[in-house]
C-alpha cells in the first residue's frame, strides 16, 4: 500500500489510523507548493488536483479523498477496530467524516490556511468557524472520543484542529476542544505521527523560503 | 423515517435515492432563509447550522449530513442497490460523495448560490471549478453512471450540477456533464423529485420576496 501524502495535511489522519492499527504504509512525500514527489514525479500525473491523501492499494487501485481512505483503511485492518461496521454506529462515523471534511476542512481551514485566497475570502471562512466549533464543542463536552471509542473520523479531527495553531482560531475559547486535542496528541499514534510529520514540514518550509 | 428538507437544496438526492427505491419518507419542508418548518417550528432546535438534509429515522434517532444519509437510505433500502455494499466499489462511492461533497458543492457551489457571500468569495470559488469539473468530466465521457451502475452518488451529483442554472458555469462548456444530466433528469425517480421540488422552490422565492 503506497500513501502519497503533504507533511501535517489531512493525509495525517491516514498515517494516525495506521499506526494505530499498529500498521503501516510506503510513505510518498508530496511537496504542497510544487506538487512534486520527493523522487522528483509530477504527483498531477496521479492525481489532477494534486489532491493529498491519495492512495495506492495493494492491488494497484488508486483511491483519492480522505474519508473514502480513511474507511478503506478501517476496512482493511479490521482488528483495530478504527469504525463501526455497521448499525446507527456506522452512519454516525460516515456523519462525523463528513462534518469534518465539508463544514470545517472545506468551509473553515481550506481558506485559512491558503496561502493565495483573499482576505476577504479568509474573513468570510472565519466568520464561519464559530458555530460549526460549538456543534464539537458541546458533543465532545462529556465525551473522549466522537463515537464510543476511537475512530478514523478522531484521526481526522486531532488532524484538523491542530491546523488552528496556523490560524487566528484560538481553542481557548473552546474547552472541550483543548482538552480533546491534547488527550489525542497524548495516544501513541498520534504522538508518532505528529513527531514524524512536523520535521517534514519545517523541512518543506524551507525549501519554500528558498525558493 | 422523516427528512428535513429544503426545495431543490442537496436534500433532493435523498429524495430520489427514496423514490428511485420505490420507497418515501414524511418530507418536512425547512426554508432555507428562515430556518422555519412549514410548521412555522424552529429548525435551528433541531439542527443548530439549520442544515438540510436531516433525518429522523423510525427509531427516532437523528442523521445530519448528506453523505452520511445517502448512505443510510442505501442500506435501510437494500433491494434497490443504490450503493456497493463492499469491495472496492463501496470505497470509490465514497470517493464520490467525498468530492462531491467537499470539491464541489462546499468549495464551489455553496458559495456561487450564497445571497450573502462578497464577490470576492464568489470570484474565488468560481476560479476552482474548471479544474473539479475536469476530474468529472473525464470520468463521465465513456460512462452512463459514475459508478457501474446508478448510485446514491449520482443522486448527489444531478442535484448540484442542475444547480448550475443558477451561477456562472456552463454546462456547454461540459459536454459529457450536460449529457450525463439530460440523462440523469429522465431518470423517473429524478424526474418526479424536480417535478414536485421546483414548485416549492418557486414558493419559496416568493416568499422571500414579499418579506
Amino acid at each position: 500500500m503506497e500513501l502519497y501524502f503533504s507533511p501535517l495535511s489531512c493525509s495525517m489522519a491516514s498515517r494516525i489510523a495506521l499506526y494505530d492499527a499498529g500498521a503501516t504504509a510506503a510513505f510518498i512525500e508530496v511537496d504542497a507548493a510544487t506538487k512534486r514527489t520527493a523522487a522528483g514525479d509530477d504527483f498531477r500525473a496521479i492525481n489532477p488536483l494534486g489532491l493529498v491523501p491519495t492512495l495506492r492499494t495493494d492491488a494497484g487501485e488508486l483511491l483519492t479523498e480522505n474519508a473514502a481512505i480513511l474507511q478503506y483503511l478501517a476496512r482493511h485492518l479490521p482488528a483495530a477496530q478504527l469504525a463501526p461496521v455497521d448499525g446507527f454506529a456506522l452512519a454516525q462515523l460516515q456523519q462525523w467524516l463528513c462534518f469534518i471534511g465539508t463544514e470545517l476542512h472545506q468551509a473553515v481551514f481550506k481558506a485559512l490556511l491558503s496561502k493565495t485566497a483573499p482576505a476577504e475570502v479568509k474573513a468570510y471562512a472565519l466568520a464561519h468557524s464559530r458555530a460549526r466549533l460549538e456543534v464539537l464543542e458541546r458533543h465532545l463536552a462529556d465525551r473522549e472520543f466522537l463515537l464510543d471509542r476511537f475512530s478514523v473520523a478522531d484521526a481526522y479531527l486531532v488532524t484538523v484542529l491542530t491546523w488552528t495553531a496556523a490560524t487566528p482560531i484560538d481553542l481557548g475559547d473552546w474547552p472541550a476542544l483543548r482538552a480533546y486535542v491534547t488527550r489525542l496528541r497524548a495516544r501513541p499514534s498520534v504522538a508518532r505521527a505528529l513527531a514524524e510529520e512536523v520535521p517534514l514540514y519545517r523541512r518543506e518550509q524551507a525549501g519554500a523560503a528558498r525558493r
